[in-house]
């Protein structure tokens, strides 16, 4: 996965995922990784980024909260949570956000546009 | 700092800052740190999250658009800007929300609330 979503125009959501793990492995990377795949092929996701060690920050997007809905109740998703309630978290916050602004910096082709970036190369 | 910000009931903003790094170090990681300080002292700051590695996400969390734009302009946050454009990230994201829900959870208490947590410890 490339780290930087190329999330298009706001406004759009967002869901903002950060963990702090119980320190057990409990499969949780793999299960983790597996969770961005069927994400991605729900309508109306637009991306995710994603940083993790003990401490963990999810951030997706998507065009609509129904469409965040919709994925809450994706039955791969509930499992997860089950397994992140009971298992991998000591502490986590989830907070939904509309998206009114973005920018970007790309070093290759130096700009930085307001709401804007490049075709995905 | 504590990984999970206790930020109160919605809404309120939140900047996301994802970022992919050059891969020289430059100073890095003691500038970083220096920003959150000065941050956490600005009017309308409700709290940060940051995990880091050669990519990072880093999310603060504010009163209001106008603490962010003033925090926009604060001048050691400024000079960070510069560095990071010039110097650190091959590639990143700003982008600014509107913070609509949030839920918590901590192991300790075993509770999940919409919107609410409990004191600060």
């Amino acid at each position: 996965m490339k780290m930087i979503a190329k999330t298009p125009e706001p406004p759009w959501h967002s869901v903002i995922f950060t963990s702090v793990k119980t320190g057990g492995d409990h499969r949780y990377n793999e299960i983790a990784e597996n969770m961005i795949k069927p994400a991605g092929e729900r309508a109306g996701f637009l991306g995710a980024e994603s940083v993790r060690d003990l401490n963990g920050i999810t951030v997706s997007y998507w065009e609509s909260l129904e469409a965040i809905e919709k994925w809450k109740c994706h039955s791969e998703h509930q499992r997860a949570k089950e397994r992140g309630r009971e298992e991998w978290y000591a502490e986590f916050a989830v907070r939904v956000e509309k998206v009114e602004a973005a920018r970007f910096l790309e070093r290759k082709a130096a700009f930085a546009a307001e709401g804007k970036i490049g075709e995905e190369p």
